[in-house]
């Protein structure tokens, strides 16, 4: 039901395939209320283009006049929308009322008759402040209305709500079980208290641990959440989908929305937006529609902001900036910086969904930006696969201007004249050999001036493991002049050190595993420099093409003659997918990988490595890129899973 | 010419007063092409309410026809245009094209002619790689042609620019100079390459070194600044013109505006924009245009974009939001970080023009919020102003939840009951006395859970600079019940600390200066507190009303009786706002000073201070609050120097 289109980490585009059409994801479902639809849904279809609402099913359960209407025309009929629609089960209301009148199963029925899209089923909100144990109970109950749901959904899609109040290993736990039925979406419950409060970080644990239960290709609705404050954070952890009830319920009350929080009207000198509504009303215009009850102008207002808020988070993506601009949006409050700050502690697990690399720089927005899973992914393989050359010195630079190459050629120059020495950089991402300067992200990066003591503190820190490793008999920070004489006194011996060999040696290595280098070098290598940039464009290893380097992001792709290389040498699973026998032919022919064809995959690939697309003999049949990592290849039933460049004919 | 209505820091809302209506500030001229207007200046008003726009006066002057044109229908005939024209005087065409052909003094003359509202003097624009010596040359050519254009001008208002290329010291001092000309704007030329080149921090340095030599009164246009990303911080600084030819270049070139960046048409897979023009287009139909040369759509969107930041800034600056919202949105380019970072280096000039209170909450959006001028102020004044209770322990306390005496009630009660004690927290704004808990910005600032490094370690520094000051025998951070047996040691001795008489006694002298609380508390002290809150309402001393505290910030304000004891004990200027003659019966009166009629002023008031008006006598004629510090006050010639809240009549 769900297919991948684009991602940044765990924030992805996607599409739900609904009866009544294709969802773009993230969306945001406005809430309809049915027994005041103040903007109709088709309306707002026409306003907005939504193509997907939700409503309540126990509220129209519980009217005689709406279940009826319902029941004859079916809740498209009654909404008078042709798009898709999505139901609530009246969890929520046993939150606010305590209790409600239903069975599990009736409304789960009632969905599914109605012709709902997305039916829900209900499942026991837990409070913020329930004990564990009773958090425990409501699991398993949820649990279990969920399996018996599952059983008599039919046509209906299915969501199942993960609950677990404040507990991270009870969310992950009901994620897990939920998983194991065949439902379509898991919706996440139970946080609107936390969010009305201000609580962010606990959100952001309970949706990390979540997702960590949940299998990546179910889309995962974050309930109740309905303030674009915290929709780009949200997206970032893999929600998808939002609804919003805050659009009417502020209006109502006489407030506007807007991206970093809300205004009441009265607190108001202009209105800081370029909506069609804002750009016909004034203050006045507005404080006097609030002083006649009238909210509706004000909730177009409302939505307005919260659709281009979800575009804005799109947009990110397809940039491949979403965590830079999560870092932005978290100045809008204090507690979600603090949740932002928070992120640090989940970078582990975030580094398997983060792309190898990205379309646009890295922006350095503050502290937070070196705990960006990226950074940690550099400085996990800087120190597992990178292999130093062996020269008699090392000598170290401060960050400098990018290209390091560039920036440091006198320098460079210089000190080879005097001694054999390779150069590695004091830079925010940790120590940055000289010759991977080119690679993503390190050219395409963006730094202030002047950095937080927490971020020279890392860099420091990352330098002196780096240097307690004993690599060199000598390493020197460069310090004008002074090194230079030092470095004489050292023993005069012109450098060996060839940049480019070293390049391509350290980049291959650093992309494909400690040992890439070696093999695909071979003893008798060739390079093929652009005439324009003077960059290594081809690599040519023994009269066979083995590798390009792309200008974009100084990395990699991959050529047959490599990937049989490295095949060769590298033993499975490493660089591998596996895929299923029906597949084979199809790849071999140079079409993509689709995820229901992997079988297996090496858990070490991230989306947009390079890989090697092998049959369950382990015979070379395509090589291309991944757009999945392992998790995420062996859940999803749609989609592409690895973009191939060119299939292996058998021979 | 220009009246101020409402400031935060250097940030102002103003009213520039034209012979074609009154402009609202901070505002954004579009520059209109007077030989292809593809948004007319009369659309401009119907869309987006433009009530002024700048032309090129050196452009209509060098065509014949529109030359004929302006001098037959004038200037606001030629763009059919009844609002507010301001015109550039070929400046930036001699900085594109090396030399125009016209006089200074001619074109100031043409300009006048045409009856443009706003006229330019020919300033001479110094290159970023100018020497000082030839940068120099140039100024003094510019106060030259400036003092001489200003001798024609007659009836139009004149801008004399300021230059200096990238020298601060060049920049004051030609700022100085055209302080001393009678002229009605000074923008701040040749700051496009800088900005081209995103050297934000340069162009900080620029504006402030300017602000520091220009009259306050004199409003500042920053030439050639289209970007909105630079907006927020410009004013943040002073500026309050702002003029875009960005609009259409961009527009042209296929580029959309937005808050944070440009984006190219084809980067795009979404507008993330909720404008009327987006609203209605797509991707692909910007896409088209483009394809078709027709940019005007895109120009259009691009206006809404700028005039929409324009629009947050003025709210933010109502609120008292400024400096949160400019760090929020420095971390669109790692160069504006750095400019934002750099502020700190100018808080001791900045600290001068911020209010002593806002209306909204201090919320901490990183590292740099601690180097707010706020901050600044707080430390100054604690260690100029603030006298310690004599008590025989100091306990200081981590920073905790708001406000601190209520969260640390039960360990001042049970540290209280054992020992003579004081309270201090270790707070992000320094060392605070428990007693000044409810003072602004300490209990309406809100801080994430994690502070940076960087934050700690000023705290840090802060404490021990408090603590080596000596004044408690003994002083011990708060680490439980260690604590307290450890006070127990230090002898028993109920505590004399009287939380109330302490909060009047240290608020007053924080906010009035040293020796305050002691004169206003007298010997016979009665607060009055409220019923429903329990907090401090009035204080009064010997049977008279002196001080009533806000609820709002905690902060007093001045009654009658109060002032007597102020003015009698405290010798001028302290507090002292000094009104001509001319002015003082209306001020007995009750009515505010203008500041057209001040003759001295304090120069430790703030804005938002409560001042002690006098005549030249030193006699008490009003008390009120400042709106001005004392350098706008005598610089301004229109608008509400000191809002009075009660006269004393004469006896």
């Amino acid at each position: 039901m769900f297919e991948l289109v684009a991602r940044d980490c765990l924030g992805r585009i996607g599409v739900l395939h609904t009866k009544h059409g294709d969802i773009n994801t993230p969306v945001l479902l406005p809430v309809i209320n049915p027994n005041q639809m103040n903007i109709s849904p088709s309306e707002m279809k026409k306003l907005f283009g939504t193509n997907m609402v939700i409503t309540n099913a126990y509220i129209i359960y519980k009217n005689e006049e709406l279940r009826e209407k319902a029941q004859n025309q079916g809740v498209h009929g009654l909404l008078n929308f042709e798009g898709a629609i999505m139901t609530d089960s009246g969890t929520f209301q046993s939150h606010v009322y305590g209790d409600i009148e239903v069975e599990p199963q009736q409304i789960v029925q009632f969905q599914r008759e109605i012709g709902t899209d997305i039916g829900t089923i209900l499942d026991i909100f837990s409070e913020v402040d329930d004990k564990k144990e009773k958090v425990k109970k409501d699991v398993e109950q949820t649990i279990k209305r969920a399996s018996e749901a599952v059983k008599i959904k039919d046509e209906m899609a299915l969501a199942c709500t993960v609950q677990g109040g404040v507990f991270p290993e009870l969310r992950k736990y009901c994620a897990e079980e939920l998983s194991k039925l065949d439902c379509e979406l898991s919706p996440i419950g139970g946080v609107v208290p936390l969010m009305e409060n201000y609580r962010y970080k606990e959100v952001v644990d309970i949706i990390i641990a979540v997702k960590k239960g949940l299998l990546p290709s179910r889309p995962v609705h974050l309930f109740g959440a309905g303030h674009p404050m915290f929709f780009p954070m949200a997206v970032l952890l893999g929600c998808d989908l939002f609804d919003s009830a805050s659009y009417i319920k502020y209006a109502k009350d006489g407030r506007l929305m807007f991206q970093d929080g809300t205004r009441k009207i009265e607190e108001m000198m202009e209105l800081p937006c370029s909506c069609p509504i804002c750009n016909k009303n004034s203050v006045k215009d507005y404080l006097d529609m609030h002083k006649n009850g009238d909210y509706r102008e004000m909730a177009m207002h409302n939505l307005h902001v919260s659709f281009a808020e979800i575009k804005r988070i799109r947009q990110a993506i397809f940039e491949g900036r979403l965590w830079e601009y999560v870092e932005k949006r978290s100045r809008a409050h204090p507690n979600l910086l603090s949740a932002l700050k928070s992120l640090r502690h989940h970078k582990k697990y975030l580094e398997r969904f983060e792309t190898i690399s990205k379309k646009s720089a890295f922006f350095y927005t503050g502290p937070e930006s070196v705990h960006r899973p990226i950074v940690y992914r550099y400085e996990k393989r800087f120190f597992e696969r990178y292999q130093h050359p062996r020269t008699s010195v090392q000598v170290g630079f401060e960050e400098g201007r990018r290209p390091y190459s560039k920036y440091y050629k006198n320098e460079i120059e210089k000190i080879s004249e005097l001694v054999d020495a390779h150069f590695i950089v004091n830079s925010i991402f940790g120590p940055v050999p000289i010759e991977l300067d080119e690679m993503y992200p390190f050219a395409q990066s963006l730094i202030p001036d002047e950095l937080e003591p927490e971020t020279t503190e890392r860099m420091r820190r990352l330098m002196e493991k780096h240097s307690h490793r004993g690599l060199f008999p000598f390493a020197v920070m460069w310090d004008g002049d002074q090194t230079l004489g030092l470095l004489g006194e050292v023993g005069r011996q012109k450098s060996k050190f060839d940049m480019d060999t070293q390049r391509v040696k350290s980049v291959a290595d650093m992309q494909f595993g400690k040992g890439a280098g070696e093999i695909l070098l071979g003893k008798n290598v060739k390079l093929i420099k652009s005439k324009k940039t003077g960059k290594i464009r081809n690599v040519i290893s023994e009269g066979e093409h083995v590798l390009s380097m792309r200008a974009s992001d100084g990395m990699f792709t991959l050529k047959i003659e490599g990937a049989r290389k490295l095949h060769k040498d590298f033993f499975p699973p490493r660089l591998r997918v596996v895929v299923k026998d029906d597949s084979v032919h199809y790849n071999r022919e140079g079409m993509n990988v689709f995820a229901k064809f992997v079988d297996e995959c090496d858990e070490e690939l991230r989306p947009m490595d390079e890989v090697l697309v092998v049959n369950k003999n382990d015979d070379l049949i395509a090589i291309g890129r991944a757009l999945m990592n392992r998790e995420e290849m062996l859940s999803f039933k749609i989609g592409v899973a690895v973009k191939v460049r060119e299939g292996v004919k058998e021979v």
